[in-house]
């Protein structure tokens, strides 16, 4: 184990052996394996947005056994789907790429302001999976967020005493918030300090704009002068927000179709602001796959290389 | 076992062998058994529309043995039916039928935009009545849907841990959609995705239309040039919605009293596009016997045969 | 045993001994012992209309006692109450008369247009009770319906897992049904129907009108020219819509302190129609113990012969 | 035993020994054991209406241990109060004053025209504080009186499994009722009865005035000419509701600071109706202690004596 | 052990040598070890209000091992926070400072009239970290209180029967409260006096004013002559309704970056009122660590010698 990993796992000193085993395996795999940095896939935009949308641009992508294989090749350290998905390829190269199964997901047939999610999957699944993790998604600011915050903590307890990790998908939306708001530095910082005092030890957000959504937040930004103005800045103060930087925080890659070279200089950014890497579904798995391992391959490494 | 069942047992990797053996079960029995094709005999329509609509064209109807005999006589793949109707039979001739016991139901006494159905029966009553399966109803689009989904969660837990296979209709409805949008090619195609997700054995949906309900959709379908003109491409892209076909979609089989012609037109329909079978309910049980078991060895002749 | 009892208890094929032992018990006592009909006392008044309104035409039926008393001198099948009333006097003569425990009861103190009721006991004070029956009422119609539904579900497993019986008042009401629609003839078939699929051994309904409420329904009825012109006609049409008979169904008698001629005239039309006989609470406990005996044994007479 | 005691407890014929003997222990403790009649302190007014209207003009009432003095001097029954209350005094002398637990409560910092109360203790609670009962609160009328019927059922079967006696205060309460309704003679006698159905051992309401609320109740009342005219009448019809006096009903006496004449005089017309005894709350404990234990002491009196 | 915490001890006499033992640990631990008065650090405001206005002042304070050391160092009483500040820290240094696991927090981003909070640990969770003691939130006056009293009884129950402490914060709050009121010292003392009737062992309430909020209640306080003028008189009345004192009721100590002689004034009328201690959280740990030292310091002096 490199010192580094040893130095992340210290972070974590309430959890059992069980849990800083699997957490362990995830910062031990892949091409990063041992540098304390994470890419991850995900593929839970079947549920979340449809199968054509999701899959139609790349058609082996129907297939689920597609984004195992991506994931290994890509030497990714992990990959996160919901139950269906891994059900239909756990099996096939047990234990060669670690997996998150995310317990709740949504879709868009129902349009609501206060948006909320579905109990999808359990802990046990989790365990009959083989999984390392269980993965969770929060809308802070929604409504329903108190009811959210309660599933999870349920959750994390179940997965803390059987030995896994959790991953918190925290993603500020709801009437509480403007559209603008939902990426607010403010905001985003926020949900990553509720998804940690809820126990999160990896905690996914998406990259933050300057914006600064809340009158009682924008007064202490300006007293205090918080850098916010770059986007390794914002990477810094997000990072920082989550226990002084004690608890992993990855970061999503922006929008699908993005141009490559936007999507690298953000991930330099994550690299430069302290993140602890990408998570990166729609822009690996909605292209070719030759064209998804070169994207994998030059995400990693930047993260592979020490931040300038 | 034929070498197609083995293959399509193969794609249930996460199960235990306890389920595979009731998926078995229902592959290997009645004329089709060991083709990998399916035709299925759902008898949920006293409690869904009442019973006058649902026996009075054929009277023997009314008494539940009658459909034992019909799935038993027809050469059926499987019986499904909601609680009382197999307490009503099960110990006649145990074991002739593969059975599937619906978990959930609604009647026609209330009228909601967004429907949800009642929970009418459990696992552990699957079990103390001989099933091969748990069946269940979603609603996509219904402001339930999530609770639904939770429901399912829950159940699909249980069953598989308990050795049943777990087949979902997957009726999209509620107010979150049009009426068009009930059975259009996007929304089916998605209903089968979630059902997938879900952890679905088995999946039955309504055939789709060439409509398209979701803008964010429609872009992609045009984009990707998805061919959806005929019935057998819908068919088609709705299975690939299944994770590339490797879960198993079944059709229902259209308004009761169609066109006998037509019915068929629409069965082959669905074997040249690669679905799985077909449901077929009020177009067997709703006919004298005689003609029912004609119809019903109509279907089943297509399914024999391989696909033009 | 009588060979109509064991005829009807052949019915039940998916129960465990011990509920079959408890039918067996309601179906062999009393002055219908054996012949496969059942006259009921039910008072339940006490909590769903209040006491006054309920006793204090007859003082003497204040006293929990008195019918206890009263079903076991008028040769009823059985007594069905709520938990107070059972508490109050099952010890005195244990085992006199089968009993029946509601476990759901409403009063009206409040008015909805969408009635439910509140669980008041459980299937184990059922046991501790003796009872050989659990009693459950749902309002199909309601909007509180899936949620009834779900109740009676779980009471109902556990109630046959412990070798009880479940008997089922049916009571379609509420929002979406018209005032004349809660005992029209589709709605009360369609009533019968969703109880006998909940799993009921016994089904109470209200006699039926000739009044057809849904439209769906009105065209089967025409087009199959159901009769339904006759109260035997609609009994008849009624116990065929519970398992083409194979589900045990009473009716209620009527109005209080109605026409004693005409309620027997109404007996008389549930015989002929092929019912299984009635439910009759306020005809009975409301009137003086002597005239309610008589009116109980001129109901058991009818009963007791051959259907004309 | 005196024969009056061990008729009473003849009523509770569904009671395991556990019970009986808690309820015996309360009929035989204090100045009244043994008599049949019940005096009882409660002492929930710190929470229902705030310390300082409750205790202010009396300050060592704010003192828990006082009120286990008061009704341990004052010759009561027993003492009834929240968990807090009984948690701070019941290890000083335990058993000198039988104790009930009231697991509901509510305060009046909100204010909903349908009232509710919150769970504020447990079965278990009471028995780790040596309870002989525990109390609890139901509002017949509110709407949301299905609920607290649902949670007094389940209280009340633990509460008997495991040996505690059951108090149920049936305030008539809510949307459903006018003002003058809460305490309208068919409307207690109602609440007296559902209390009793729903297994209560001793059921505590206020004394009714002449008023009839409900329409359908009105003519019944007039149509069997019930006497309703003195208390005594209303009383001895409330007892004649509780299962024709097979049920234990006390009555409040009134409002705070009210005439002690008047009060006394309330008492004997409990008495002279046949009430089983008086709770006595603000009368006693917001009165110096000498005052209380005067008015205690003549309210003993008056049911030591036989009734007039 | 010195004769006050004995004496507070007793005070507690439903407890188990458990409680008793972890609420002994409080009363011993830092430089008011023995004095019966406590000062606690609780940080929950990152959760409560966001990281960057709780940490932005005082950088160091993003890191969970800041407040740890800072209480220690500052010789608090207890340190007390949400789940993942005590999972960052709890192993470093076991023992060295009492810990109170917040069991429920909420968020600023949504703002709702009625608060709520959300469960976000539980009991075991306290267990596992080595606490001595669970807090909780209630807001009375909220319509969600109903909810949370039935939340804290559950938790009470079960963190006392698991041998731990219960601290409430209780905060008058909600649509059945003006602003003013929620300080009001009728509410403040109402707010005491449930928290412990819920059976909170130690209870903390802000600084109440001489503002009256409830009409009933100003007739009592006028008729009474309640001293209230002075904050040393209003923290008496408090100290009053928590069970004439035999509960321990500690006070906040206003606003952030207050001036802090005005503060510590505050504190000396807590004191000189019989207050039991405060609960100093943004006045110590947004400062930095020296001044924060330097506050602590100064108020424990003034609890460490008698109050004038």
């Amino acid at each position: 184990m490199t010192p580094r990993v040893q130095e992340m796992l210290s972070w974590y000193g309430a959890d059992n052996p069980g849990t800083l085993t699997n957490l362990a395996r995830l910062l031990n795999h892949g091409r990063l394996g041992g540098t304390g940095k994470l890419v991850i896939l995900p593929v839970d935009q079947g549920f979340e947005h449809g199968p054509a949308r999701s899959f139609a641009a790349n058609p082996p992508a129907y297939d689920p056994r597609y984004h195992f294989n991506l994931a290994i090749a890509g030497g990714c350290s992990a990959y996160a789907a919901p139950l269906g998905f891994l059900e239909a390829g756990a099996r096939d190269e047990p234990g060669e790429i670690p997996l998150i199964l995310k317990l709740n997901d949504a879709d868009t047939l129902t349009d609501e302001s206060d948006p909320n999610q579905a109990l999808t999957a359990c802990v046990d699944d989790a365990l009959r999976l083989g999984c390392v993790a269980v993965g969770f998604t929060i809308y802070p600011g929604s409504t329903h967020q108190l009811e959210m915050f309660a599933q999870l903590r349920a959750i994390s307890e179940e997965a803390k005493r059987k030995g896994l990790a959790v991953v918190v998908w925290s993603y500020p939306r709801g009437s509480g918030l403007s559209k603008a708001g939902e990426t607010a530095i403010d905001v985003c910082g926020y949900a990553v300090q509720i998804a940690a005092q809820l126990g999160a030890h990896i905690i996914k957000v998406k990259l933050p704009t300057a914006h600064i959504e809340q009158a009682a937040a924008a007064k202490v930004y300006m007293a205090e002068a918080i850098p916010i103005e770059t986007l390794p800045d914002r990477v810094r103060h997000v990072v920082q927000c989550a226990f002084a930087g004690r608890r992993i925080v990855i970061f999503s890659g922006g929008a699908a179709n993005f141009d490559d070279a936007a999507l690298l200089s953000e991930v330099r950014a994550i690299h430069a602001g302290g993140g602890f890497g990408s998570i990166l579904g729609r822009n690996s798995f909605q292209r070719p796959q030759a064209r998804a391992l070169k994207m994998l391959g030059d995400v990693i490494d930047i993260y592979a290389h020490p931040a300038v």
